[in-house]
Parts: structure tokens; sequence; C-alpha cells
């Protein structure tokens, strides 16, 4: 097998800010796998704030021999190989997770949720970002998201409330809330929790600091809303850890190092009797569309990323009524625009 | 698709001895799934004191209808309306599991090792069961399992170290114990742990009743050796439940309902620490065959069911220098042998 990749800046159509950034750009990694006359592509997306960019992850692929494998069936083999070459380095893992996904299922000749054996019309609606910015770009946001049933509002600084009341003046659909960390007292929190409620909200994401455990574990015992764990989650050793502390977890192919673990963690969280997100950076079509395969087992998509972007190089994944279904060509089921894009 | 079945009875090569019972011969139901020219083979065996027979399989396949499904890659929809439609009879609906599977896999056109990834190199050596007999048969089926590098002995009454004994008067190669609860006090089942590793023995399976939980955990705790839930570890909900109380799980297809519960055990078992044995009962060598798909998975393989019957209507997996890799063929991998076997 042959890797190759190529690094991509992603423009965003608006400003992205969080509770402690802003920025107007992702950089990605995109990967080729070829064997045998089939074709794989995957892809790393890395927001500044977790700590790869295309100098590591270009570090990392450089590593790799895929060239000493010369069947992709041996998934596990190989992924096992990647996982273990150094810890971390979760993007640049799963980019070629998901393209030994796309390559392995266009050999099957089926797309990833069929070989799963998923039910495509348990595929949950999918939420749609709203991020922090001025009301009045709010504002023409939230109407930009007429398609969609579910808005995700990211909260967490000192004017959650205006901000909710903001969407709340535009739509009265269910809406999500992420708070990335921004609630520092657990009390003020709960409050915060039950206001919300009375707005309408489904769930609330990663209320707290990940650092603050026994405060998070009371909130949840005491929350009227499920929590969900975004930085508190990486990959498959967390998701027994957070058991209690959370109700659910977000599942993000950049976070857990690709579909595979996803796909685990799945299937141990359920166990857990906790919830599942399906989450997402902004990203392509490609992982998105990988992502996606996994959608009909959880809870909650929230597989907006490549909504998010001006310049996606991938035809994938579109949301239709609400949802994002994987689609059913073979593989991830995407398709590259450009050709040449690899050189 | 289009479900048919027929019952058959098992003759065993030897009187299959527990600490509770004894028996000749074991009734299974064999089934087929039929879709667009393709054929899945299933299984169901149900050892007497398991509490399923052919009427209650029958019974329940009679339930299904399998004529509304038109896509059998809808594989989870499918196995959850089988799965839901009465609790209990896992034996029959692993032979529904299995054929689906076998189906699919032939639809797919690979064994499902490779449709999961799985490293066939990695398959552990199987053990071969010696059951509770006289010394002068002990001696002889010990002697007949030369092929196998590993035994299961079988223990629980009140001649253990006796039947140790002799095992070890013609083999030094190392064993396994399965005392199918028969030990009911902790102290003196440590301290026959503590003289079964003096004897190389690898583990313990079930060492006591599945009710006397606390005092299972303390034993586990102290035991030099890890111990193996068997009875006390049914299905997917099990697996947590039992955590700190036993080492590992056996996992059956006939306790489980079945491939796909029984890969989801094995995720679910992995992020829990926990090891991973997958048994079998008295099988053809379909149920066997399709078992195997998994033993790249897991840490003991006692996948010799087939080994010990002398009428098997399938073609399939065989023990090869000890281990029970699975086969490369489509789907779980067997024939079988009489084309008109059912009707």
């Amino acid at each position: 097998m042959n890797l190759t990749f190529k690094p991509y800046t992603l423009g965003l159509k608006h400003q992205f800010t969080l509770a402690g950034s802003s920025r107007g750009t992702t950089p990605v990694m995109l990967t080729k796998i070829e064997h045998k006359g089939f074709t794989g592509y995957g892809e790393a997306s890395m927001p500044p704030y977790l700590g790869e960019s295309h100098d590591s992850v270009s570090k990392f692929l450089k590593m790799l021999d895929l060239r000493k494998f010369n069947d992709p069936f041996n998934l596990t083999e190989i992924l096992n190989y990647i996982n273990n070459i150094v810890p971390g380095n979760t993007a640049a893992k799963a980019s070629v997770d998901i393209a030994m996904h796309d390559l392995l299922g266009k050999m099957i000749k089926q797309p990833w949720y069929k070989i799963w054996g998923f039910d495509k019309t348990k595929t949950p609606l999918t939420t749609y970002t709203i991020g922090i910015d001025t009301d009045e770009i709010i504002r023409q946001k939230v109407k930009e998201a007429e398609p969609y049933k579910i808005l995700k509002v990211k909260l967490g600084r000192d004017n959650d409330k205006e901000i909710i009341d903001i969407v709340r003046s535009v739509t009265d659909k269910p809406i999500a809330v992420d708070i990335n960390q921004g609630w520092k007292d657990w009390k003020m929190a709960l409050e915060m929790v039950y206001w919300l409620k009375e707005k309408n909200t489904l769930f609330v994401e990663q209320p707290m600091p990940k650092n603050q455990i026994d405060d998070m574990a009371r909130l949840t015992e005491k929350s009227p809303l499920p929590t969900f764990a975004d930085e508190a989650v990486q990959g498959i050793d967390d998701v027994v850890k957070i058991k209690g502390i959370y109700s659910g977890i977000n599942i993000k192919l950049m976070k857990c190092g690709g579909m595979r673990n996803a796909r685990e963690m799945i299937s141990i969280a359920r166990a857990l009797d906790m919830q599942i997100m399906l989450g997402c950076m902004t990203e392509t079509s490609c992982a998105i569309s990988a992502a996606a395969q996994l959608a009909p087992t959880v809870d909650f998509a929230d597989l907006d990323g490549n909504l998010l972007i001006n310049n996606d190089p991938f035809i994938g994944l579109k949301v239709t009524d609400g949802y994002t279904k994987p689609i059913d060509s073979h593989g991830i089921g995407v398709e590259l625009l450009n050709p040449a894009f690899f050189g």
C-alpha cells in the first residue's frame, strides 16, 4: 500500500469563536492510500488549540511505512501499527484510519454503515453549530440555519443568557449548548442548566473544566438535562473513566484516532448506559462522510463541519431534511473534486 | 429472506459428564436463510441443562417472519427484531444470527474475520476439553488429545486432585480447569487454585456457584491465576456487572445470542481490562466456524465442540497445529455435506 498526503487550509464561512479563541481558517492534512487500483481518502483536521499542525502530522505520516502491508483486510494489524508507533497524534492517526476504511470499503464494494450492519433510518437529526459572535451575526447565523432542526449554541463566557435570548428571538426550535469548559462553579452551572431547560434545551456539552471531576459528577447527578463530555473524553480508554461523571460522550474521529476506535467507543458507551453524540471539527466532506457511517448508532449527530467551510475539496455527505445519513457509495462515500489535487 | 430449519441430534464420541449431569447426545437445530441466490447456515445447540430444546427453538423460529426484510445489510434492524421478539431463547437467536452473518458474508464475498479486520495470525491456541470420566478413559482422552497444546480439564467433584494427577501422569502440557460452579467454599477454592498453579494451570473457569458473588470476588482478588466467568455471564448486559468479580469472561454464541453480540462483548470486556475466552457447546462445524471468526481477538479459544461429535453434517473449521484459525471462505466458511439435508 502506498500513502501520500497533502496539507490544505480550510476557509471558514464565519470567524470561529470558542470560549477561549477565535480564527478564520483550519489547517487539515488530506491523505490518500492506494492499493491494487483502489484509492482511499482520509483527513486530519488540526484546530490549533488541540496541538496538532501541518508540521506534526507531516512528521507523523513520514514515520509510517505502509508498503510493508500487502493486504488492507489486515485492518487491525495495520491500525495497531499506526496507533502504537508514537502516542498522541490522534488527528494524524485518524487520517490514516479513514483512508484505510475508505480503501477497504471500496474493495468490499459497500459503504461502512452497511458493512457494520447499521440501520440508516435510525440516524438522528444533526445539530448545526452557532459560534460565539456579535448579536447581529448570531441572529444572521440562526436565520441561515433554517434547514437544520436543532441548533448547538456555543456558550461559556459572561453573556450566556443574552446569547440564548438572541437565539430565542429568532427561533423556537430545540437547541443544545456547548460550554467548552466555560463554567467554573457547579451550583451556578446547575442553575444555568435549569434555566436552559426552560428554553427548550436538549443537552449540555462539557459544562465545566475537564479536571473539575467531583464538581462535574455532582452537576450530572442533579442535572435535569443530560451532560456530555467532549474535552474530557478522547479515546477508547476514557469512556470507562468518565462513567458516572457525565451522562454521555461526544465522539470525534480527530480525538479518538478514527473510525475503528469510534466504533469501539460506541459499543463501550452503550454497555455503560451512556448516551452518545458524534461530533466533528471544521473538516472537509471527507472526515464528515466517514463519521456519518456511525451516525445511525448515536443519540445526537453534530456533523456540520463541512457546512462551515467555503473550499471543500470533496463531494460527499450533504445534510438532507436535517439529517446526515451516510451515503450509499462504497467506502466512506466521497469523491475528490480535482483529481490532480495530490499532484 | 426465507428461513428454514431442521432438528438434528449430535452423537458424542465420549459420554459428556459435568459436575452435575452426563449424556451421550446433544440436540441441535440447523437453520438456513436464503436470499437472492445466496444461502446462509446457522445452528442452535441445546445442551439440556440450559433449558432450550428442539421444541422451544422450533417454536421460537416459527414466530419469526424474515420475509418482511428485503435487505440482509440491514443486519442491526433484523437482529434487533429477533432479539426483542421474546426474552431468552439465546441459542435459537444465535441460529438466526449465525445464518444472517453467513448469508451477508457471502454477499460481501469475505469471511467475517476479514470484514471485522482481525489479524488471523493473532489467534491463540485452542484448548481441548477432557470431561469427567473414569481414570482409564481420562488417560485415554489425554492421549487422544495429543494434537492439542492446552487441555481444559473438567473438575468440581470430590476427586479434583486425583483427576489432575491422572492427567499429569500422561502429559506435562499446560492445562486449564473448568469447575462448572463445583467449589462452594472460597478459601478451599483458593487453596486449590494455588495447588493447580503448581501443576502448570493457566486459568480457572467458573470455580464457584454464580450466585456466590462476594465469595467469588474475594477468590478473584487473591487468586494467583485468572478466573473466568462462564455460567455467570450470558449476554452483553452481564459484562459490566461481573467486572471485579472475575478476571475474564467465557463468551459462547449460544449464551449471548450470536456473532453480533459476541463481537460487542469483546469490545466491552477489553474496555474493562477483562480477559476473554471464546467457548462453545458440543456443536457442529457450523457454530464453531462462526465463533472462530472472533478467535483472533481473544486470549483463549476453546473451540473443540465439533471435535467431540461423530456425525458433523458440515465441513468447516479444522484444528491445525493446535489453532482454530478462521478459514478464508466467505461468510462463516462452511459447506453442508449433504445438499438435501434441509429437504
